[in-house]
């Protein structure tokens, strides 16, 4: 086991109605002027909106509206919000919605207190202060609403790129299953993908005996696994949304990677794809893990063998190991399949002749990407070829 | 699942050497006059203490040392380390050692700022503020590192009684399972029955479809079966002591009673009798949590067969699950026997004419015990009876 910091302080209010108490928790957390942060219109229409603004002016707060948050969200809103920030005095950022709200919010509460470019964040510069930050959230699948990171795509080459601090923890999240009743099966699967992946990154690790953090992180999956059909069959499943929003956050407030070399070559590949493709992340996840999966495999049979086994409950081939590691892939794959997703990045718009650009945007350099296994440009272009 | 908070903002620094950071991390967290609270000489002979002294000198902070905290820790130190805070204008609590020096420390902090009889949160007063509290963790058992509750035991009376609040949460917890190497076998041992006990008071519970949260419990009940062999073993085994001790810290955060009623009446019962003959808690539970299992089983036989399967492999008889159910009650016991922990009541001097004295000391009144199922005078008096 490594050295490691675990600081997960978000305070997190899960369950029914809980988004009433938005108002109080802001104030018990220190803010005064706040800006609502949030995407589309599904907000506005279900009434989620006018809820928290009543909750709001129930505790004698004050607050500004900016909504237009996209999917993969992009850097121009977050120009707009810092400046109304700035202007307004705001002190606190409050995001409604899923993944992309909170990241576009998460930016927005850092470049708040910085002079120069927010996007200096995502090209090496440490964040330093950040405004408190608190979420809503209405879609499970990023985990954004407890981990202490952001993904951004910046319109100038729509490069999609992340930033990570401490800072950036959201200081409170309103966990109400009943917000993700109305969620489409697709963003459902989609979310499932990308909640999967988040603990997968971390579970493929060279480090060994870290016995406990894997075993939470089998945990997080069985759940997922377990809950998912339900949700899909009957959206409005209180108890089964309930453990899927919950494995959610769990799976990307960083205890199922306690101790550990975490890999991440994934999902950066996805952003790439994601970024130039502009498809939703976690189907581009459900395609590239197993493509990078069969390529790395070799790295430690026994270890996707007990992803095997205890995750997909497949049998032990104790002669032939490798039988078993790649069952393992292909179960995953087939569950994939059944919730909905994608199995080939074709499906989702990617063409051959694109790979070379998609390698070049990851602008490397003379670096190698993921810690598994180092991966360089040549073994990039084979996992995207066995992807399309 | 029920409606829950979740809130753990304890910064973990976990590894080899950390304690070297205590002065840094006192400063982060805004400490500047820190008293020093621990329990007896093995902190000061192992150099520990000069250790982080020095780690503090280094930080430019201030200290005073205040020693002499004994397991099941006493009212009388209490009272004259909140006189000391007071005198000496201390600004944060540092606890050196395990559950019993940290409980300690987390009640003088709450008394440092409280006008009356700091015993009055024992007895159902609501904590409003409290000194910041560390800790610097020796031995893996309580999960007071990271949990918001205390017990102290009152010497008026021997009376053992819990105090809760997120106020009491340490700021920052110091994990180097390097720190628990000395300690002896049957502190190790009763260590692993109370960090079992504290997944198992949340684990047998009436609330259902808690499906994430079950697992998460698995997760550690299993960690810590496979890792305390090896540890009592080899007392040196970095891995296994660093596991379990990150173990002991999960066990107790509430993150495996996430969404459920909690029981605990096993612990209440236990509280009265280590209250009275002066046991170590870990060994007291070890005895009384089987006892405990067995009068309370039918009231759900298939979720302590799914004990059974999932913790101890058995394998689950569909013709008569109550079998199963037994099974795993007896791989505990099996467990704690093979550790060396005592399997009766009498072995730690307990009377079968003392019972009575026991059950008055839980000053019932007309209430019940518990929630799993709501344990009358009658029904305590056959579980006391069970474990003599």
């Amino acid at each position: 086991m490594l050295n490691f910091n675990f600081y997960s302080p978000t305070y997190f209010a899960f369950g029914k109605e809980r988004e009433k108490e938005t108002g109080k928790l802001v104030k018990r957390f220190g803010g005064t002027k706040v800006l609502i942060h949030y995407g589309g219109g599904s907000v506005v229409k279900s009434g989620l909106l006018d809820r928290i603004k009543k909750s709001l002016q129930n505790s004698g707060l004050s607050f500004i509206e900016l909504g237009g948050a996209v999917p993969n969200p992009r850097s121009g809103l977050i120009y707009t919000g810092i400046e109304l920030c700035k202007e307004k005095n705001i002190d606190f950022v409050l995001a409604v919605g899923g993944g992309s709200a909170i990241d576009s919010a998460k930016a927005i509460a850092v470049g708040a207190l910085y002079d120069g470019d927010f996007w200096d964040f995502f090209t090496g510069k440490t964040i330093e202060k950040a405004l408190p930050i608190a979420t809503v959230l209405t879609l499970t699948a990023a985990g954004s609403e407890g981990s202490a990171s952001m993904v951004i795509t910046h319109e100038n080459g729509m490069l999609k790129r992340g930033g990570y601090s401490d800072l950036i923890r959201p200081v409170f999240s309103i966990l109400n299953p009943e917000l993700t009743y109305t969620l489409p099966p697709y963003q459902t699967a989609a979310g499932v993908a990308d909640m999967m992946a988040h603990v997968m990154e971390r579970y493929f690790t060279n480090t060994k005996n870290v016995e406990l953090t894997d075993r939470l992180g089998e945990a997080v999956m069985l759940t997922i696994i377990n809950e998912t059909p339900k949700v899909l069959k009957n959206p409005k499943d209180y108890e089964a949304r309930a453990n899927l929003m919950w494995a959610g956050t769990v799976a990307h407030n960083d205890i199922c990677g306690a101790g550990r070399e975490q890999d991440w070559a994934s999902h950066k590949m996805e952003h790439e794809f994601s970024g130039l493709y502009d498809v939703t992340h976690g189907a581009g996840l459900a395609v590239i893990f197993p493509a990078w999966m069969k390529y790395v495999m070799k790295q430690d049979i026994l270890r996707f063998a007990q992803f095997a086994v205890r995750i997909w409950g497949c049998e032990m081939d104790f002669q032939n190991p490798e039988n078993t590691a790649r069952e393992g892939i292909e179960r995953y794959e087939q569950f994939m399949k059944s919730i909905g997703m994608p199995t080939r990045l074709s499906d989702l718009g990617a063409k051959v002749e694109d790979i070379p650009m998609l390698i070049d945007k990851l602008q490397l350099g003379d670096k190698t990407l993921g810690s598994f296994v180092k991966l360089t440009r040549e073994d990039i272009r084979k996992i995207y070829e066995l992807a399309v």
